[in-house]
C-alpha cells in the first residue's frame, strides 16, 4: 500500500482549526478517490509534559503509488489541497511513500 | 482509538536501519499487547525532489489510551523502547494521543 501522512504544526487558534477540519477539510479528504483508510490523531504532551511536536496528524492509506497520485490530482484532491490555506496557515508537512500493513486485527 | 506514531530521522546508514527494523524492531513491536494495527512507511522525496522530513514512519493503533500505556509499560514495550538505541541513534519523535478512524474500507 501507499500512505499519505500530514503533520500539522500547532495552529494559532486550535478551536478554529478543529472546527474547520471536522466541518470542511476532513469531509473533503474522505471524498478522495481510492482512499482505503483514514485516521486522525491529536497527540498529547510527551512523558515530560512538553507540547507535542505536531498539533494534529492525518494518515491516509491507498492501494499503491498510482492511487495516491490520482487522488492528489483529482478534483477532490485539488479541493483538499486548496483548502489547506483556510486552516493550516501554521504549516503542514505532507509525506507520501510506500508502506506496509504489518499487523491488521 | 489511540495511536502511537514514531517519526524516525534520517539514519547515517539507511541499509543498516532497515535491516535492524525488519529483523528486530518490527518483530518486537508486533508483540506489543493490545496492538490492533501497525503500518510502516518510507516517505519519498517531496514534489520538488527534496528529501522527506523523516526517513521512516510507524503508525500503531490501540483500542484506547489505557491500552497504549499498558503496551508501553509491558515487557514487550520495554524491550522495544530499549531497542531504539540499537538503530535509531539519529533520533525519533514519538507521538501518542486520541485518534479516530474516519474511513475504513
Amino acid at each position: 500500500m501507499h500512505q499519505l501522512i500530514a503533520l500539522y504544526n500547532h495552529p494559532e487558534d486550535a478551536a478554529a482549526f478543529d472546527r474547520h477540519y471536522l466541518g470542511t477539510h476532513g469531509p473533503l479528504a474522505t471524498k478522495l478517490p481510492g482512499l482505503q483508510r483514514f485516521t486522525t490523531m491529536h497527540p498529547g504532551p510527551d512523558p515530560e509534559g512538553n507540547p507535542p511536536a505536531y498539533y494534529f496528524i492525518a494518515v491516509l492509506d491507498f492501494a499503491d503509488g498510482a492511487a495516491v497520485q490520482s487522488a492528489v490530482a483529482s478534483p477532490e484532491g485539488e479541493a483538499a489541497i486548496a483548502d489547506l490555506a483556510n486552516f493550516a496557515q501554521a504549516g503542514v508537512t505532507i509525506l507520501t511513500g510506500a508502506g506496509e500493513v504489518v499487523v491488521s486485527a
